[in-house]
């Protein structure tokens, strides 16, 4: 595992413990609650029909993960970063994060109630790239204004 | 009135008046349609409370103007831009324009129920502001990298 999937891991899943108020998942593993979340196979995503709403737990979750790759970048860079998500009940949305004036990622939905991975590293795998790509934006046009 | 603020003008009354399905507007100039929407009196004021919920008309109403803001970029610029707003139904939020990877425009909201000016000429003046503030932000950071 990378230094930067580590790093988004780390931030999702703190996020995550914060959120559960009442303890209910002391008992799990860091990877038991993250494939709870967010690993659905394609045997459960057959069950999940293309349409349907999106219910406001759903749009939690996916938020966390870009409030990760935010934190992430903070803890990395020392730049404070916001998230501005916008989503609609069908699940049609668009989530960015954002750096000083710079989108340092940009994710569109069509169907984000089926958001999900197929297994856990895909999960890491995909937080790492868009830590990494984030970085890399910021880098580019930060340097050169600044 | 300057070049931006007519420009401004322009693309909000156009995408106003598109949204007038049933021409319950047709009668009313782009100054009182604009007025109606946007301008509210301190008398005005003190008839909203300060907290309320916000619907969903409202919210409508000031995307429009993150949208004319996008939309006379384009017209000037040539490049493609897009509005992603966040708003609470208390009427907390956000309204970011972006254009490539810059955020030209940021706007936060505290009290969005109450978002108005107080004459027509603030409109447009503020209108004119926002678009001119944009297209230096964007040169700014596009002339370097590009």
């Amino acid at each position: 595992m990378s230094e930067l999937e580590a790093l988004f891991l780390q931030t999702l899943t703190s996020q995550l413990r914060a959120l559960d108020q009442f303890g209910t998942w002391a008992k799990k593993s860091d990877e038991e609650l993250l494939c709870e979340k967010y690993v659905k196979s394609k045997e459960d995503l057959k069950n999940i029909p293309i349409i349907a709403d999106i219910d406001e737990m759903q749009i939690q979750d996916i938020r966390l993960i870009f409030q990760s790759i935010a934190l992430a970048f903070e803890l990395k860079t020392g730049v404070m970063c916001s998230v501005v998500m916008e989503m609609s009940h069908e699940g049609f949305g668009r989530a960015v994060v954002l750096a000083e004036k710079i989108v340092v990622t940009n994710k569109f939905f069509k169907d984000a109630h089926r958001y999900s991975f197929r297994t856990y590293d895909d999960l890491v795998k995909e937080g790492g790239k868009m830590l990494h790509s984030a970085l890399e934006i910021f880098e580019q046009y930060h340097l050169k204004v600044g």
